[in-house]
């Protein structure tokens, strides 16, 4: 198999490419390479653009080597949630019904990385319509997740295909949408980093608008030092320097976040604070009763967007044909009352000064990204109980996009025979520089994330 | 009958003040004395608290004679549309229906106007919770327009009794607010200055919220001259030099703004664009379809904000206390989908790009404010044809709300024996200042606003 030139991250690429230890182009090919001998089994991603991608890689090595250097992302191999336009790929929204008549073109935030030399391999299999944290898309497949070649576990979603991406080490680092978790619950899933930016922030021109109230657009990557990196190219926001972990105020809201846990959660989230707690950090238990409204808020305000956004006469035409579970959470959308989601929305905004008043002496809050280790697609399918705990899974991720926030959800360090657990941090909107500061800060004290073995993973699917 | 100091504008009577001519205390007086006398014919005002006026007025005497000068609206009799909250006052929003749930307490706006030095006499009749444009409201009274004695004319609305106040000398200015026409509408028909300001622009906490998408709020007064005053006073925005009539390019949607005119409306509107373009303004006429859009858009958003205002109990309450056709615009909010909803609000954002650059070329636009003059309340009351033109009478008013601009209702002149006839003069969001001296050329042009003879009115009424 060929070799993952990002695994050691971004900062690491670079000072190889910049040092003649390797070559875009010869990374691009290993990258596509890779894809060739694993999508096959993780089935990741909805398309890729070979020939567009070693033309681009072999342009940057001549302008690399004429004196020409775009920075850090010159030559990264990017990988795109297939909501989000890219020009000369298909965008399908994981979906079978056309949304042509959307007329998403390309926009800035394609734009600003292509100006920063990322080279853009392909377009990532997503949840239908951006809609669902499970990952599972009946319309156009779900991702394997590779932490577990012989059961075809969930990657998390909406963003499946983009963390798969990243976890198998198919690409830099890919672009990823969140509306009520949909980047940090697969990065959860798949042992990555993620990172939902403020809302607004980042440019969403070109980007399907399931809701224009909670969506934001951000990076699945290896490392908050990778997401890093990425936030500065895009947002021109310089980094801060490194906050130390001693005397850092982490807010916890236990109740509701930490409701009704996987055992392995409890235990790896537990010694994860505890290991925070030991570098001086301290843990202060807070109420956020305010998180539960989540349930009669984003089923009023995204129910009635995403139907919107394709249409109720394009929902219509795409109805048979869409995925089940899905179909069945945009359909309630069709009969919420204009007065109700005025409410919503005014409540939202009486949420956000509630929430953010309650990081009065706190520095960030912390919580469990899911309550759940990533289960299979057979149990979902066949065990109401655990279908509907999979749906209740972003309970800890949606109040985030409610109040407005910014967040983080990284690894946190498992055994070798655990599957993935994340740490979910969060912040006010617009903290996002800081907010990468202090992740950086608790990435290097809890540890690096894991790799799965890919070799391992191919011999092990192979048998099945 | 007492003097109306205020009739000669604002500056006219800060230099009598500053001339020692007229004491606050003394101006103050008069015009309680004019409210004492007229109102009872007019039914302008909800209430009125003279000992609060004159004891401000007594100590903005002493101030001024101690050499604090607050500067131009200093001692400035103020009138508030009653869905305004002032403190010490109750807030009807117009109904018999109490909405103290809605908690609306003094806001910055009329703490800026406190802080300028105004006084504020009391509050003025507004059609119930502010929705809708001929003033006739059931529940708690429609004024009168001051320019017929004889017969009970509409005065306008929603800021019916704001702009009767002015238009009868019992206030220097009155404030009102803007959703689909309702400062513009009963300037227009009491040959009333009113200026519907961009949204945003004035704060509006305080203010009953009857549709956060179209709301604004702003002056009725006797002059643009006046409407500039102000202006700055909120706003701390310089006025710009006076803008040459020569050379002005004025765009006229002749279709739709200008269909199925009274005939009257139709022959002092072209009279006044026949003295501009004598003065050198250039009427360029153009197409503006999407303005009928008004049509659909404003039942679907304003519908829906009203309902949450009120609360959809709190509408259920008050239903059989409410005005008749209030109550049935009111209504149709209920059913409205949030699927329509979103879609309206999506549609709001392109017409407003559409409109926006459709100023290409053209300095301001202008049209009739309304197509109609003042009708009588009993024909509305008892012809199906003139009361379902009176509801379409907004027709001209309402684009400004949807496309985000900003627009002044001036006072075109007319015989003696004529009703008032109103100039709307609209600009791109933002540009108040401008449109303010625009107006001010325009108004200088066409002439001054006449003043209803109230002694005469008086006897008249009297007779009735």
């Amino acid at each position: 198999m060929d070799k993952d030139y990002f695994a050691d991250g971004l900062s690491a690429f670079a000072a190889n490419v910049r040092a003649g230890r390797v070559s875009f182009e010869a990374a691009t090919r290993a990258t596509l390479y890779r894809i060739t001998e694993l999508d096959p089994h993780l089935g990741a991603f909805e398309c890729v653009d070979e020939a567009r991608a070693i033309n681009t890689a072999k342009a940057f090595d001549q302008q690399l080597a004429s004196g020409v250097d775009l920075g850090p992302l010159m030559g990264v191999s990017v990988v795109v949630k297939d909501i989000i336009a890219v020009d000369g790929m298909p965008t399908t929204l994981g979906s079978n019904y056309s949304a042509k008549h959307l007329k998403l073109s390309e926009g800035r935030l394609i734009k600003k990385l292509r100006d920063a030399g990322c080279i853009i391999l392909g377009k990532t299999k997503t949840v239908e319509f951006a809609l669902g944290a499970t990952g599972i898309n009946e319309s156009r497949g779900t991702p394997w997740n590779p932490w577990d070649a012989k059961e075809h576990r969930i990657p998390g979603g909406s963003s499946s295909g983009s963390a798969v991406a990243v976890a198998a080490g198919l690409c830099g680092f890919a672009l990823g949408s969140d509306t009520g978790g949909s980047i940090r619950m697969p990065a959860c899933y798949t042992g990555q980093t993620g990172h939902k930016t403020t809302i607004g922030l980042w440019p969403t021109d070109g980007v399907f608008p399931l809701s224009a109230t909670f969506d934001s657009v951000g990076p699945i990557c290896r490392s908050v030092a990778d997401a890093s990196v990425i936030h500065q190219c895009i947002t021109d926001q310089e980094p801060l320097s490194p906050i130390p972990l001693e005397g850092l105020r982490l807010g916890l809201p236990r109740q509701i976040f930490c409701d009704d846990l996987d055992p392995a959660v409890e235990e790896y989230f537990d010694k994860a604070l505890a290991a925070l707690k030991t570098a001086g950090v301290q843990i202060k238990e807070f109420d956020l009763p305010e998180a539960a409204e989540r349930e009669s808020l984003f089923p009023a305000i995204v129910g009635a967007e995403i139907i919107a956004a394709i249409t109720p006469a394009g929902f219509k035409q795409a109805y048979d044909k869409m995925d089940s579970v899905t179909r069945t959470r945009a359909k309630a959308g069709l009969d919420v009352k204009a007065v109700d989601y005025v409410q919503a929305q005014k409540r939202v905004h009486e949420l956000q000064a509630i929430a953010l008043a309650k990081f009065k002496d706190l520095d960030a809050w912390v919580s469990p990204t899911s309550l759940m280790q990533p289960v299979t697609v057979r149990e979902i399918e066949q065990d109401e109980a655990i279908a509907k705990r999979a749906l209740l899974s972003s309970r800890n991720t949606m109040p985030t996009n409610i109040f407005g926030h910014c967040a983080i959800s990284l690894p946190i360090p498992v055994p070798e025979s655990s599957l993935p657990v994340g740490l979910q941090v969060m912040m006010p909107g617009g903290q996002d520089t800081r907010l990468l500061a202090i992740c950086h800060a608790v990435q290097s004290c809890l540890g690096a994330h894991a790799i799965p073995d890919m070799e391992q993973f191919i011999e092990q699917k192979a048998v099945v």
